[in-house]
């Protein structure tokens, strides 16, 4: 191997940058070239590659986003696209490519690798922690304490005005989020795609507080689940049951800001992991760390296999809350 | 003067304790009673008063939201009830009332001591700070920053995905909060309720940026304003341009968290001057801080006056903007 | 059982709230009664006990130092004493102790177990994570976070000024937190006691960057390690180098704060299950969590086994420095 | 006016950036070139000149420190070298000089301006807020908010203790810092340089405290003042009265991190002003903001006055505390 390229792709996730760094630094140190892919897919099937220097790397541990930019793209779907990415990475003399990204961008860079031979190397980068063959993805610790920061904020006014608020949390189609974050600020419940969520009990629970005398204040995490307005809905059901809860939708804030410590070692570990194995010759893999290994995993499990939430998550928030 | 109590009132904000703290102490130092009187007029309507003792202020000076709880109370808007408010301090020995909150909070402290001449100061205690006789009112600069630290995080995504964002801050009516976050977050545009916004430009300035080769990633700051949903109808209004703006609705973050220095050493001023005032024999008056000296205001003044959106900083904004 | 106590001794560290609620709430809803004993065993040792309800835990999660206040007790060093702090807990009806502190405090615990019989349970809180039987302490998490948000800062000045910064991290024998802040920060090297450390080398490293044209700023991780002044006699070395160090010593604030979602959660999964166990009749352990799994461990091997630092942490950081 | 130059100089300062992008665009959108130069006055004596266009201050008004680097240069005091340096101007074809900086830094163009006529502007940049001519320079906000945050954490441990924390804050020979941090973290007591300190009085104090038995906890805070090592005397002269006070140095985490709200919104308005006074034929001055307005204060009264420190905020603290 003489020369790799790595991407970032998807939503951006803290962490990312500590990733680039660790790849770029990790290779170089190896003899290894490396090249910037700009934008994702959408950079790659144009050719807008740059070479990365140690000196690119710098100062960028601590920076939230990617500097290599990132993208959703469509035209990444159509195998005529993808073939033409692999000529021009072969164009360029690159030998293989690290692919940071949530499950579909790792899909891609499972179909890129099975039809062109190109070696891949997939690292997980999402804050939604949807991915298998790792326990935490890249950014997912910080977007967790992001969400956290916000709800201490809210809970204030929450205590102040003795008032529940529903705080909707992001992760698409699961609750990893939604359960750290529930437990971690003490919610009076936690709203999941994976489980049945009563709304009785919930009211019921509420309208006992306050018949105790104590205040009902409280915060209800929600997932944003599969469909949007899921907290808009249960806000107005609350109503219907006499509550006035506030809502605040967290939103995009989740996705940004510094890597916290985790993130950046957990990105460093596995950026120096990704580029050691692919010298090594290994290729449609995702690394990621399992009980504080680093892991190998075939990407077509990755792609097929779905990460379990963590039943006692959820069981021991209701069983902490007041 | 033997004794005084005090109240928060309205909307809770980040300062509320740290003049809550001030003024129990300053009143204690001179030999004075103070009453803590619970969720705001609500609990004063119905006699829900504690005496305070310096312990019961200690270490809150940093905390955000307010001990003594906040509400808005629809009826003390009747004079019936505020008369009724006025014998309870009365039979409670209080001799004085002090309450924090907005303009509509200080409404109903001119109103109760026009009617039943118990002697009232104001203190300024709302995010917004469209309160007439002070710069600044508590908890207006930890709003700011709180929203700033949120937009300083969606930045790493508009860099990162080279996209706009919409962003709404709280400000109610008034455009304060989105003037100074809009300044210090570099924004491509501000939109205030008090002056037109022009979609066209915008969108004219977004196009010729792309058209130069620059990323059109960017931050435009939109106040609340008085009608909900602004920010959602100028997202529409820019995808029908072309755009695929990113949407994020700040909300109730900004109304807690731990106060700045500023609003702690505002409301740590503010509330003692409020003790020096009223035992002086002031009433009727709200306490503010204009150009570094304290000030006192008729109430009258502040419920008629409208504080002024300065101009230089909307303009400052579109100077400073790429 | 139908009564348990619980104390927090040594240093506070950041989780400890999140604990204390969470066996406190876990107990109650077993039936049983909880007791809080103040200032760790200083306070068992003279009967400072008050029994604790589920409200007295609300709306503590996010605090950082403990409610509980703590101590370290010269006096529990005396088996008399400690049979008399037996007899207290039996006096007040108290089957069982937990205690959350680092090993000097889980010593004690050991020696109270198996001199006097009463069942005690420990956790591990402390921000150094030097104790043996779980990946992390209680509180480290978060103390690793707070170094780096200090370092962040720090490094805004090294830039601008092109100077390398020897920052002190806490850790006391170990070199956790030293080496996962060193690799999160993307430290020039990191000195810990468990390793050799080579001035040569790292003036040799910094000359070597400034002939290279290269800005010699840098951060370099120092644990504090058994004696203290090491820091300042590395900048003595430094400056005999002809380089012009500056140094911070972190200190205290890394040992509060809010705790970060890790150790919140990580808190209240352990303080959960410290309940499950007592209740179970197992005794002289402590509850750690080890590959995501809790894990109950013998206080006797807690005692003698030592916690091993990784070497790759501090080989990755050698690695990843430009 | 065709071109102008700014640097940075002296010790960086949280809002150096976002005077940086305002002075840079502001004149371009007047139609000048702008220079930066690198390094302070170090840069500018060797010619370390660029030129800055609009997208090199884009994305910087978040961001700590300096993008022109700062120095503090001891050359620049010899009148030869500061003759040499506008030489460097003239042949670049700079017109006029903004600095940004401290009152050493501000001396230095004072000089120039006289010796060799270059046309000289002043921004405050320190976060001492020591300068005459503003209210606040450019930095103090975001120092004081970092003190602030890190205090906030010491006192968890204060608390938890029941322990006394001498807390050292930056200002040199000033209290400006340490007076609004004592304010604003409810301090025991604030030593600054400007006034006698009466150690007797606080040992009274604590003894009194602990007499009516409340816990001793409690928050020093310390102004560095011109001679180090006055926090450890404190410390050991408050050992000798029977206390066991920790030490907190908070040093240089005063000095970076993102600039507050304040301090960007300070720096966006007097540098777009800077370069008003400098095209409209200004020169020899220093642009503040007092009360709320743009205020220019020839540089020759920004060296001979010395700004005040405010009493009644030293008073108020101990009016406040417990």
């Amino acid at each position: 191997m003489r020369a790799i390229a790595l991407l970032t792709s998807g939503g951006d996730s803290p962490g990312m940058n500590p990733a680039v760094r660790s790849i770029t630094r990790a290779a170089l140190n190896q003899g290894i070239k490396v090249f910037g892919i700009n934008r994702g897919y959408s950079g790659l099937i144009i050719g807008d590659i740059t070479e990365l220097h140690s000196s690119d790397v710098t100062n960028i541990v601590q920076r939230g986003g990617t500097i290599l930019k990132s993208d959703r793209c469509e035209a990444f779907k159509d195998p005529v696209v993808r073939n033409q990415a692999a000529e021009i990475l072969r164009e360029h003399g690159i030998d293989g490519l690290i692919v940071i990204g949530g499950d579909g961008s790792l899909s891609g860079a499972h179909l890129l690798t099975q039809e062109t031979g190109i070696p891949v190397i997939g690292l997980p980068g999402t804050i939604d922690n949807d991915v298998y063959g790792t326990d935490d993805t890249i950014g997912f610790d910080t977007a967790v304490n992001t969400a956290l920061e916000a709800i201490d904020k809210i809970r204030d006014t929450a205590i102040s005005h003795e008032r529940i608020f529903l705080v909707e949390v992001m992760g698409r189609n699961s609750g990893h989020i939604a359960s750290q974050v529930g437990i971690a600020c003490g919610a009076e419940m936690i709203v999941v795609p994976e489980y049945e969520f009563n709304l009785e009990s919930l009211c019921f629970s509420l309208a006992t507080q306050r018949a105790r005398g104590e205040g009902s204040s409280g915060i209800i995490i929600v997932a944003e689940g599969p469909r949007p307005g899921l907290t808009s809905r249960l806000a107005t059901q609350l109503e219907e049951h006499g509550e006035k809860p506030g809502v605040c939708i967290l939103g995009h804030i989740q996705r940004g800001g510094r890597p916290t410590g985790h993130d950046r070692v957990l990105a460093s570990c596995l950026g120096a992991a990704a580029v050691n194995y692919m010298l090594a010759g290994f290729s449609d893999m995702m690394i990621g760390m399992v009980n504080n290994e680093i892991v190998a995993t075939n990407l077509q499990d990755i792609i097929e296999k779905k990460k379990v939430l963590n039943p006692q998550l959820v069981e021991l928030a209701q069983l902490l809350h007041k």
